[in-house]
């Protein structure tokens, strides 16, 4: 039994993101950062090795390719937390999609960009719509940026349309 | 001479940033955004024209690309803005470079990715290293995001080695 709810939380919440193009997430953008995210406890983890062109300065990875990392694994951190809630899996019916309201970044120090970088999200509030994340970057063992994200469910499939792609 | 002054301003200030490999505004990196700032009056403005694979969701611009142009736009902006008050050139001795500290973005509302976005900043501190600037994105004539940002003098040509990248 424990096996198997391990072997679940290992789900990456990308996979259940049907038709998803976005360039920081989507499996469906072969030209996008395709970051994977899964649960760690209560923890939202995503590991994604840099290429080289997402430089900021040479050999330091650049501070929106970070922000692009955090957005993104914030939202899928939210959908898969309002899954968990609901006490149901990711991916089942209703489908959750979040947008971006406020993304608050602080740089630390640099972050390579030749090596794997580590986010670690968890929620610490929801309201509604809203879910408050606050996330982690790290490289190299060190804590390079912190932020404080806010996504709002902008789409719920038992009230918009599938094909609803429009922030409300 | 009214003239000149207004060729001048129009400088790009992305053009005055020897050997820039960064994602969002290095003429060294041909993969990435490869941004250009220019004055206007005092507005720093920038004209970007995503590509496809720049999707957030389907015909909306990913809020990760949106944060890489406000925050690159704002630093060259504070290097030019330092150049500027000190009355020189753009480019001129010393040298200057900023990275970002932290990078606040609200979105407004989604941004076309098929359509050119501008983005507008203006500088309102400048406190020893550290510049804070806030900054204005338009898509389709209408704002659909602004941030905070704070740029930190990292490198200054009088203090730094040339080749001297890192933070600090």
């Amino acid at each position: 039994m424990k096996k198997k709810s391990k072997a679940m939380d290992k789900n990456y919440f990308q996979d259940h993101m049907p038709g998803n193009v976005c360039f920081g997430c989507g499996d469906k953008n072969s030209h996008g950062l395709q970051i994977k995210s899964f649960w760690d406890k209560d923890e939202a983890v995503c590991h994604w090795t840099p290429k080289e062109r997402y430089h900021g300065w040479k050999n330091v990875l650049n501070g929106g390719i970070m922000a692009t990392l955090i957005d993104c694994h914030c939202m899928g951190t939210a959908m898969a937390y309002a899954c968990k809630i609901e006490g149901r899996p990711i991916g089942s019916y209703p489908e959750y999609r979040y947008a971006t309201g406020t993304l608050n970044v602080r740089y630390l120090k640099p972050s390579s960009s030749k090596h794997l970088v580590e986010l670690r999200a968890r929620v610490i509030e929801v309201k509604k719509r809203k879910t408050t994340l606050y996330c982690e970057v790290f490289s190299q063992g060190e804590k390079t940026a912190e932020s404080v994200v806010v996504a709002i469910r902008v789409f719920d499939e038992r009230r918009n349309k599938k094909g609803d792609n429009q922030f409300k």
